[in-house]
């Protein structure tokens, strides 16, 4: 073989690992833009089934289209026999993000993508049955209810909170929903998108690429960051307290999860958004707590390590305020960031070639051959 | 963010993106060598246990430490109830790769892995389970029966013979067995092994890396090429037909699997070792087509092409020669593989950083945003 370039940089850091169309991430001036419209501005005045169409069939739709997709996937949140009874099988103690991966690794034996020409079919699938995995399993383990998950509700955003407190939810409710899953939906070639891609480089199927990346997301690097800032806070009973701790924390060197991030150097343009809205249910629940702590934890890491807060930090309390529960945090990125990977695999099956990098090796040279009775 | 660098090649191909102490593939006069030990005489010498013992803890073992190991993975072979009733609730025309992937996974629900503290423990619960996973699942939705999966077989190659065939394999299936898992256990940075270190980068469960791995391996571009050499090669009566058939194909410009490779240019090492055992095989068997066949093949593919057979196209008439359906050729990948997945995984765990490449942004550059009323 040809010498293998040797890179700087650890993970891949800083290098092109292929060609994307769909997003750009912390671009001089432009932040954060999904096929080039600018996150901000589609969080504030679209719905996250507009952003899904974008992302996964290249355009905003138009008023039709996007009432025919709306359609299309409230026709598919009813879960497979088969599928229900597997999510019966797992354990109230199970990771729920092990759940969701297992939810998408058996719709694949059930609904298996044989060829490319249905991808766009299988993805929606997805995107409408996903909310109904996680919470047929939530509820069915924690409270013992089997739920019926074909709802008519008019979102993806009103059917996961349906679902998950068995009552329509707010006008409120359903609008921050909304925005997180924009917030949430794309971000390049992030972690579990790439194993997304390298999957799909193998010509394998949807639901390996989508368990695969379920599997990278589940990692606490990646993933988990607002549900581990939610388990923070919520211990703190006043921002002085929050303060005094923060700044133990700090002293000890202890990771605070929820600030800074691997490609943004000066702030997360998610942050704001959600920051909006997490003050907004503060004023609804009528919280004193949970809102100025958070608030006060983003100055103090901005006043002490330059760190701002990521599009995690202030999740985590919009997310309580709103009655979900902290383990289900992780999942709800999935129903969201489904429509980024899904788009990567569809854009890396357009213009594929496997993937597969080299090796520094850094082994014994060359060991001889010992038999069995004369090994140490 | 730093400019990125923009490298050729696509796929990440000659592009080195970590360190391995595990493996060499390629490289000059070496072959394939795993941590220093020449594959080919591992092959040769070595029972399947000794190199997953020596790619997972880091040594060839001496008598009592392998005899520790194996009474270890012969104690971990039967099925938690919850896992075989989800493999009864797949389909026999599921794909079994669907099947090992889901299999995985929902073991993952019931011995999850909290901290790394276990790793060693899962793997090996994994390595003993696998071959009872596949045929607990392909036995019941094929011949309706539930067998028992804790054998008292002495190695995971008479195993999954025994669990396939309902009886003890003969020492010359053993043997092959034991050959064909170790070409297959190991082989740097290719794409299933990638997709496992992307995983493992965010620190997610071992279980998530390996159902990213075996999804991955699922692709035809990766794993499978054995089961498309054998789905060609069964067609024809001769050797004069089959070179017929061939050279139709190529002159088609079809693709034939079994034949050449990513990083290896004038040999596979693996195929002249599981060549010899499908030679040997054939004899036993008294075959006078497959094997003779499969020879005719590899003349005319080296003739018209300069491709030479790589581990996957002698494999296809071995495997037939055993009795083993073509559709579990590749979860007999995913079996032996698994070895080096979670020894890459470890590799990545004990030196981490999260892999986050940068992607070469091709999209449009600034879309203004247009009401819903105004759109195409």
């Amino acid at each position: 073989m040809a010498e293998a370039k040797q890179l700087s940089g650890a993970g891949l850091r800083g290098q092109v690992a292929g060609d994307t169309a769909l997003c750009t991430v912390g671009k001089t001036g432009a932040g954060l833009t999904y096929r080039g419209y600018d996150m901000a501005e589609l969080a504030d005045k679209a719905e996250f089934e507009e952003v899904a169409y974008l992302l996964l069939y290249g355009k905003l739709p138009n008023r039709a289209e996007l009432s025919a997709y709306k359609s299309k996937l409230k026709s598919l949140r009813a879960l497979p026999a088969a599928l229900k009874s597997v999510l019966e099988l797992i354990p109230a103690d199970a990771h729920p993000m092990d759940v969701m991966r297992t939810g998408c690794s058996m719709l694949g034996n059930l609904e298996t993508e044989h060829d490319f020409s249905g991808q766009h079919d299988s993805v929606d699938r997805m995107l409408a049955v996903f909310p109904s995995i996680i919470n047929y399993w939530y509820r069915f383990s924690h409270e013992g209810i089997r739920i019926e998950t074909a709802t008519d509700d008019d979102s993806i955003a009103a059917h996961f909170l349906h679902l998950l407190h068995g009552k329509k939810p707010s006008e409120l409710h359903v609008k921050v929903m909304h925005a997180s899953l924009i917030l949430y939906a794309e971000h390049e070639f992030n972690a579990s998108t790439f194993a997304a891609r390298v999957c799909a480089s193998t010509l394998s199927d949807i639901h390996s690429c989508i368990t695969a990346a379920i599997g990278t997301l589940r990692g606490p690097l990646h993933g988990g960051a607002n549900e581990a800032a939610m388990e923070m806070i919520q211990d703190w009973a006043s921002p002085d307290q929050a303060e005094q701790a923060l700044l133990g924390k700090l002293e000890r060197k202890e990771k605070v999860m929820g600030f800074g991030h691997a490609i943004y150097r000066e702030s997360d343009p998610r942050n704001a958004i959600i920051k909006k809205w997490s003050g907004q249910l503060a004023e609804e629940v009528g919280d004193k707590v949970l809102y100025p702590v958070s608030v006060r934890c983003e100055e103090v890491m901005w006043r002490e390590k330059k760190l701002f807060c990521n599009a995690d930090f202030f999740h985590a309390s919009a997310y309580h305020f709103m009655g979900i529960p902290t383990k289900l945090f992780t999942p709800i990125f999935v129903c969201s960031r489904l429509t980024g990977w899904a788009a990567h695999v569809m854009e890396q099956r357009a213009n594929n070639r496997i993937i597969r990098p080299s090796a520094n090796y850094t082994g014994p040279e060359a060991e001889a051959w010992v038999d069995i009775d004369k090994r140490d």
